[in-house]
């Protein structure tokens, strides 16, 4: 049954990533070769700094022209965990061009040219994996793109950036606020120097197009996802979270419109009921919920980034695009049949928790009603409460659209009883 | 792109399951030929009572011939919905026999002849897919068998029977006895009128069987399964469960031994920490949560059972086949090279919470911590609880083997201080 003929793997990319992926190759050589069908090699290392020891890896291996490695012929899969656009870009469609199928870790090029990517990989005949995109170690593209091949995914709501969600968690268990929460983060290792593409939710923007992308089959680009930072959520938004059962994520959400002709991708901090699987997801961890018509709910749970789990996504991919390669086949490719629009976020329909900070005296809390029925914005529950001639008013409202929301808090912050806009948060997750 | 001809597929029964099958290939027609590349056509339905009205089936696909439906020749897939044994296994063998790949939801058929069917499409070079086997619509044959191909699974803890995660909820939430809570689950139709298969956990064991198999790359029997079913758990073991932060589930655990020489798969009530992922799974919800060497803890929560669930799985699977079949190639098949093997439950290694009664006097406690000792069980902590001349004592050991255990349990039981032991149980997922 096995072949002999080694299947030849060029890593690109030796960090924290790449290493782990040439250590489980080598320790685990023997179980890769017996799932394959076939052994595999690394053939080449291609690294930036060629003078860094690589403990388990032949000095002969290393090179720091990662072109000429690509562009051998004899590589049947090409590894690629360097991250960013170029030159990761130019070295999957020179992979392809000389015969070989790729595996990627990165999320940030899946999102911007995922649609090329995919395109190059037909026109070649190879395959383009990219499990350690999303999620890290979860497996969520293979599910969503085979299993749920027969279902129709309607939604779905991803806690898909761990820095993030150890900083919320962080706040919501302790009371602190974000700076205290984000520099505890980034003492523990969990955020970088600079927290920006993780707190600005640019990362898990990146994993939402190809999320939806995969669950619609249609094609979500980078600048179709609506984005919002988790850097204003106050400790006060974490107490009124509680009041109304209710925690604070940051959230990847995907959604097929009720009519099914349109879709919306966004990323931003959202108060879930404490009852919702997703808000006992803790610390670094990340998990998807996805809601499909026949199969209901699902959600899938795991540690979303480190080095072992996406080398643990990028070695499952590797194992099945060689078995693919000893079939003579190919795996799925890009599906956006469907070819739906992307909505703005005016069209996003949900529920809002706003606090306003009002004039207490008789009258306001009409007029307040008042700006919200002109907008079509249905109200489910205020609670006012007064303090020192002051006082506040919390509101919940029923489903509305982004667009109705806005208009109705511009409106509320002309009148004159309402001395401020504490805070607008959106309520997902019912 | 699309190939006109289409995939012909066979439906051996049209109950719950089936006519779910069967009205999603008509409704989502036009969306499975995308994802496929070719449409797909229902060729023909075997039913055991022809009368019934089918909503949606034509009457001449029809047909209470199985055995001929499988063996037309131009069937591409058969999808098997029957269940038990026979004659589901003749007609899936038949159906290899004459050209077609499988389908299946039969957990007990793949339990129990799982290595014979694949050694069947093997020699026919078809597929055996069975992702609705297990835990209904949630994706975990398939990430098992393939997201996790290049790590190493160690452990696999699961929550994989809807009637007694039901019933068990319902006792830990309400304070219930397992009776009533059983009626309540029959009543609202979540237990069978007749239980056993799920209470005594038949249905689970089978379901550890397949889990373990794919897990490790080896081959596990419904035989090797330790089965415990959970109709002795009662009110007051959740109160004890409650005083260690803990409550009661039936899981599945399959686990490779630490010196990775072989492998265990058993079935039993256990207490796990509330702070587990598994402890908040609620109702008649599924979930498994599985740990791996690099990509750690993951979990997959679902629905486990019901008519579009296990539908949505079958059609995920059906759609693959189809992909395979248009390639001419074949999907993973068994992978048991590792031929590990199977320990029996004394070799299991876990911690215990015990509940004696004892007589209130001095020197019980000093007895009863000789013979843990001498059965070489290490004991975690120990609360003594007297009343009316009798007392109780509560251990909770540290990790020891079944078979250690099961040698203090029985010395115990000959003291003359120890009048009773009321409970014993396991605890898992620390």
């Amino acid at each position: 049954m096995m072949r002999t003929r080694p299947l030849k793997v060029a890593l690109l990319g030796c960090g924290v990533v790449g290493s782990e992926v040439a250590r489980i190759m080598t320790t685990h050589a023997d179980d890769l070769a017996a799932r394959i069908g076939a052994p595999v090699e690394l053939a080449g290392v291609a690294v930036r700094r060629p003078g860094k020891v690589r403990e388990g890896i032949p000095a002969e291996l290393i090179t720091t022209d990662a072109t000429a490695l690509v562009k051998r012929g004899d590589i049947d899969v090409v590894v690629e965990v360097i991250g960013g656009i170029e030159p990761a870009r130019t070295l999957i469609t020179t992979a392809f061009a000389h015969g070989a199928s790729v595996v990627s870790a990165n999320k940030a090029l899946l999102a911007q040219e995922g649609a090329d990517l995919h395109a190059a990989a037909e026109q070649h005949g190879r395959d383009l994996y990219y499990e350690a995109a999303v999620a890290g170690a979860i497996p969520l593209i293979r599910p969503l793109r085979e299993s749920l091949a027969g279902d129709k995914v309607n939604r779905v709501l991803g806690i898909v950036n761990g820095t993030t969600n150890f900083i919320l968690d962080k706040m919501d268990s302790t009371g602190a606020g974000y700076q205290e929460a984000l520099d505890e983060a980034t003492a523990l290792g969990y955020a970088e120097a600079d927290p920006t593409a993780d707190v600005e939710g640019f990362d898990a923007a990146a994993k939402a197009a190809i999320l939806a992308g995969i669950a619609f089959h249609t094609r979500v680009r980078l600048d179709d996802v609506y984005r919002e930072g988790m850097t204003e959520v106050t400790a006060a938004d974490f107490v009124s979270a509680r009041e109304m059962g209710c925690t604070i994520k940051l959230l990847a959400i995907c959604e097929r419109a009720e009519d099914g002709g349109s879709v919306t991708a966004r990323v931003h901090p959202a108060m879930i009921p404490l009852t919702h699987p997703l808000a006992s997801v803790r610390g670094a961890y990340n998990a998807v919920f996805v809601e499909s018509d026949a199969a209901g709910q699902l959600m899938f749970y795991g540690p979303g980034a480190g080095g072992s789990p996406t080398a643990s996504a990028v070695l499952g991919d590797l194992v099945a695009v060689c078995r693919n390669r000893l079939n003579g086949a190919t795996g799925p490719g890009e599906s956006a049949y469907a070819a739906l629009p992307v909505s703005s976020m005016g069209e996003v329909v949900t529920r809002y928790h706003i606090s306003l900070d009002v004039a207490d005296k008789p009258g306001v809390l009409a007029q307040v009603a008042t700006v919200f029925a002109e907008h079509g914005v249905s109200i489910d529950t205020v609670r006012q409460q007064g303090k020192h001639g002051e006082a506040s008013l919390v509101v919940v409202t029923h489903r509305a659209s982004d667009a109705a929301l806005g208009g109705t808090v511009e409106a509320l912050r002309k009148l004159d009883t309402v001395r401020g806009v504490a805070s607008i948060m959106r309520v997902e997750g019912e």
